[in-house]
């Protein structure tokens, strides 16, 4: 690691500087919580690699351990890293820190073993409350509430990859056996209501509250134009996109985007991702369950999002559109990874009005991953966290199921390739509105 | 084909409606183009395909064809196509048409022969100016214009493929070893114009005058938030991409999107597509010639584009930033195909003030191409022409020097994956206003 | 090319040395022979190559040429080629002679034109035919010799090509329409013929009678151990094929060497590649025609023989099993390409006792291609010509229908990848008989 | 599993049966060194494949006891798998047995566990030792047997596929820092020695001694005509091989066959797989360590052995040649896993004559892998051992230091695909002598 260029400069990310020892509560709370999500797992799950595009859990352990070498005992020179030579292997996508180890080669890394990085993680763990209690500058603060932001993309991260190795495992294993399942209620009939119009403003400002945080991409805060338009009052159901499936939505091409479709057929898509071939249970970390028609759909990639919203006459919302509704929500309460289930739960009995806009999935939008209007990646290598990749990706919105508790708000921008099916993904409908139309609660199709 | 798919519905496109004889002597001189663009060509290079996303010329001749038989002749049933059997070969990817040849694979199609495609363009014209003559509705009329402007396309496509044919030969033939060559000026220094702030509009309404024409994905006319910003007042230069070069651009990760970082060390990209190892020459369609560095560049994918603008401290423009710029030009000139250089040229001694917005070098916008808000594609199979090809692909603006003159216009959304280096595609820079600036005249860098 | 190198040292290959004259008409004919073969194709179908193992035509006329350049004209340096550059075009896999263009792209090749090409092999003609007229020495006699040879090898593979090229066409066209069909006759039933055992000669001896030729890879003549067998009688035909296929051979992984299952799996082989799904009828030169359940079974891949024989209960020949017998036949007659069928054709009603060792179909044997003890390569650059192929290749023999006649004898060893399906390659059974079994006829199973 | 299938005939594997007892504690003896082969390795060690031709660890425990319940507890029905689900996942290419999990995928088979897969051995072994203990018939010995020997060329698998797995590890560990090393001797000059001329016996007959053993593919015995020649007293050494590098072995076409020319420039072949770019040190299952220029070359391809005989001027033997010669040695002695070293080593002080046929390194030889004259597989199943991959793979001989001492004889053939290089593969030279020579030693080059 050249520590010379990773501390160049402070990050100017909008983050509000906790105290130190709320920050070290917090730091103990995040990297223990990465641990635990671990927990069942046996040292040979931990290894492999199902595909380019999902990391081992060992590395997912090791990489958000080098993030806090790398970028905070790093950031200003002087430290010895215990084991130098592994951050070659678990520096992601760094250039500006260095070289790196090819990201489809990961589940080849069997060294250090599960324990080592244990032992690693346990050290650092040290030296950074050592570090906090030993009083530290803004930028540190910074700079380690970054880290843990980071670390709670790779718990999310970590599971949708686990749940997709045993995917692929003849067998099926479960992730854990035991998780427990959400009660079934029947969907409500999907309501629209109608969204903001005109100008308003949508992305992070400057000036953060105490606690606050938020990525490079989310900011600055700018004006957008919004359409008239109304959203759906709750995600999709698997219920409908069965209906989708059964009227030949997977046959039909001109609902689909060409690149989508073409995908779907070579690959032979005829459902989302972890459902049976039966279109009656489906795989969960949990192990294959029975499909509850009145949860959101999930684990479907854009493409499918986007022919399912096309078939339905509808569309996808934009992301500003997303935001301008969640802004109005008293807050982003909804089924995250702390509740335990780990899995999309359908409406509950006593959550009339309920919009499920946060957890359970993060919902497709027919934005693109682009810069904001005046947007500056953080200086330095932590400007390779997010703005390098605003290109071929969308925006999706919301947290999902697998999501720690307090991660995401109003204006987090989640971003994957249209292609991806793994990450707890469901759809959200849009609609336009007649211009200068009012707000009101509107029956769907 | 089955024509009653392709029938379905009259396209609803803004196209309003020129008289038949008219109409008639514009087909006559669009068909006729494409043929006098094929004639510098042997039978033997109008076969081969160099890359998929390439087709060949001869393919090209017969598309354009197939084109009238499924969407004119066809329309209503009773048309007996004279081959059949070739409507497999020659339908790129309308799917509600039917099915179609592996589009990879057209370079295998050496039957039926250059004469035998000549010949069946020949019967097709005297099929549609018989139509014609004999008095046709607005559908129809309307169907026979989408016709020339796809015609159009496959023109500029044509140069662009063989160029690229040519280019990956050992020997590098020359498309026309005659072609002229513009006189070289010196570039004006770059200045910076500023932009209109605030809602304005674009894209093409409903409401169109005599003769116009424009494409679905341009429509329907919108509001739009401009921020404060200011434009380039010419193209990037040869010059000034060679200052980029020498300072190491294609060696600098920082400066890339990720995904055009790997796929420039996967195909060790080092300049544009076209130039020769020395930095000085280029290979043009009038065969290797020597680097005009006043001259445009040209030929640079979406991600050079974007690596470049931030190397200069810069960006690119949006859509919106270019359209509104574009529209307050008193006409759509420039150095089109009919000008017969099929190259950029520098400026001239006499054009000052000239912006080359319009003709020498497509310019790659910062915006992906998605659909404009209550965007509706054209019914039935001509639905299939622009939507789905809404991912994965930037917007560029304003034609190129091989494109024919009176093709594009102010709302012209054309659209490339952000890899794609063999079309004429270059660079015009924008920046960051503060906000409320005033519209003067700025100097650049 | 490095004349120099491709020059060292002479041939040493067991060819007797015609007389100037004779060989100077054996020239014209080879030459005009190979044109006349290209002339039922348009310029178009000359350029395309429809997998790396094929060649376009055009390349076959400009390849034959180069190596009378490289190897005949050039080999005393002093020769100025008339297109120098077009020798790293045409040069095939000469390493030593120089670089040349990759295998794969050689259907980008549109320059030189079929005109140039046939151009430049008039003049090559013209001066190799000078060359004889004054007189040369029995080394450039024999490297004439080697190119006509060559050249005839090239002329069977411009026939497979063109008919692969046109079997993926969807039209699938004819290379000849008007090319004659053999009348049927019944299969006479399938016997068996005791081969000779114990230790016998095989191969090319040094001392060649007047007018022979042999390839360096048929040398030396050399003692072989032959095991107790019998051969059939006849080739396999299409009818004892079509059980096979009717009995589940392509559903049997038993049957099949692995690597053939796996390729076969994963391709969906079904038959012979050129059949037709009917089972009833097959591609061939002359279009689509129907299957004579007579005829010999044609353009099945070294595992499908394998798989076939293993079926059957029986095994396919060695080479010196192969050769034994043939050399016990009093001439090499037999279906070749001068009988202008092109096909191979089911027993004639007056050929009792016709073995069809030579032409109809190439022969798989079990015998891969590797050196006969004490093998010596060539020397220079004619060393490539055989020696580096013997790995993973399989020996055939005997020609086939598109063979030229006269060009295969006894001791002719073809060879091909066990994967290769598009030459005019068939089958021929073969059985161990017990130790000291006497020669007697004996009936198949 | 299909054990109607499986147990389908007994196999006529040239075995003499060894009684009950003795074969108990045989079986004992070789289950438990392939667990003590696994024993330096972390769970984690266990799990990963890096290549398709290698397996994991752990896939290797697992297909040798799969092997047991398949063709031993499961002959004659009535057996009760632990696992059944099992039989899926470690069933390596046995079509008739049973489908098969994707050989490339194995790395993915988190589960079972390493633990679950020694549990399950031990189970398993003592079910074999009860059938044992209770009286079997000699088809069940032989059964055993061959699981025996089936599980000792895992032994060796598992030594060179998690060489590699290290290998390609950025931090190369080793997979035991604590392995002896031989002490180095000078290496002879080297000599060769004339062997047998003309008609000779090789491979197995039906009549075996007590306590022999040999795989169906050895058999049947059958004559061979042996043509004059000698081969090298000794392998060649690594001091021999980077003569051969710095003389521009790597860098000269006209040595190589084709398409190992091909592939050493596609994959940059330089050295063997294992030498460091220093030439000087080496990857060893002990870690990097220094190159002994006395021990044999080790680690190369066949297309490397065969260059390197070609520049030497000579060749490599026929496997009938190395197998006359191995016959006259009084025993099958040498370097095996058994002595601990797990690396071949340079000649020893006290070993004057030893020829190192056996041991250090596997013997690539100039014969292509196909059945002897009369070869018929096993019955059933078992059939699918050895016959099906008798294309396209040559002959290696005498074992390695990988080895376990005991396991190969005079008769083995061992096979890989000539690009091979992860196993301990090295070369011995031959040559061609004038006929009728007298097998006096001779000097070398």
């Amino acid at each position: 690691m050249s520590s010379a260029t990773a501390s160049a400069a402070a990050p100017r990310t909008p983050v509000s500087v906790a105290p130190a020892d709320l920050l070290a509560r917090h730091f103990q709370r995040v990297r223990a919580r990465t641990l635990a999500l671990a927990a069942p797992l046996a040292p040979e799950d931990c290894v492999a690699q199902s595909m380019p595009d999902a990391s081992p859990t060992k590395w997912h352990l090791a990489h958000t351990t080098w993030f806090f070498e790398a970028f905070v005992l790093g950031r200003d020179g002087g430290y010895a890293p215990p084991h130098p030579d592994w951050h070659y292997l678990f520096n992601s996508y760094y250039q500006t820190v260095g070289p790196m180890h090819a990201r489809p080669q990961r589940g080849l890394l069997t060294r250090p073993t599960l324990d080592e990085v244990r032992a690693w993680r346990h050290e650092v763990d040290g030296r950074v409350l050592d570090l906090l209690a030993g009083g530290v500058d803004d930028d540190m603060r910074v700079r380690i509430r970054l880290g843990l932001e980071h670390e709670q993309q790779h718990q999310e991260l970590l599971l949708t990859d686990i749940k997709h190795l045993f995917s692929v495992h003849p067998l099926r294993p479960a992730y854990d056996a035991s998780l427990a399942q959400a009660p079934a209620a029947a969907a409500r009939p999907l309501r629209f209501r109608a969204g903001l119009q005109g100008v308003h403003e949508i992305g992070r400002g400057a000036a953060a509250d105490a606690g606050d945080f938020a990525f490079d991409c989310e900011t600055p805060r700018h004006r957008v134009l919004l359409q008239p338009h109304a959203l759906a009052e709750r995600p999709t159901s698997n219920a409908e996109f069965l209906e989708f499936i059964r009227d030949g939505g997977y046959r039909t091409p001109t609902l689909w985007m060409a690149e989508g479709w073409d995908l779907a057929c070579r690959e032979g898509w005829q459902r989302p991702i972890y459902w049976m071939d039966d279109d009656a249970s489906e795989f969960t970390l949990g192990g294959v369950r029975a499909l509850d028609p009145h949860a959101p759909v999930c684990h479907v990639s854009f493409f499918e999002a986007d022919a399912f919203a096309r078939w339905a006459g509808l569309r996808l919302p934009t992301e500003a559109e997303w935001e301008t509704r969640a802004a109005r929500l008293p807050s982003a309460d909804g089924n995250f990874a702390d509740a335990g289930l780990l899995h999309p739960r359908g409406p509950q009995d006593d959550d009339a009005g309920a919009t499920q806009l946060f957890g359970d999935v993060w919902e497709w939008t027919s934005s693109p991953y682009v810069a904001y209007p005046g947007f500056r990646p953080l200086p330095g290598a932590l400007g390779e966290y997010n703005g390098k990749f605003m290109c071929g990706q969308w925006i999706l919105r919301g947290g999902s199921c697998a999501t720690p508790a307090g991660h995401v708000r109003g204006t987090y921008r989640n971003f994957f390739h249209p292609a991806a099916r793994w990450q707890f993904s469901g759809i959200r409908l849009a609609r336009d509105e007649a211009p200068g139309g009012h707000a009101a609660m509107q029956e769907g199709r």
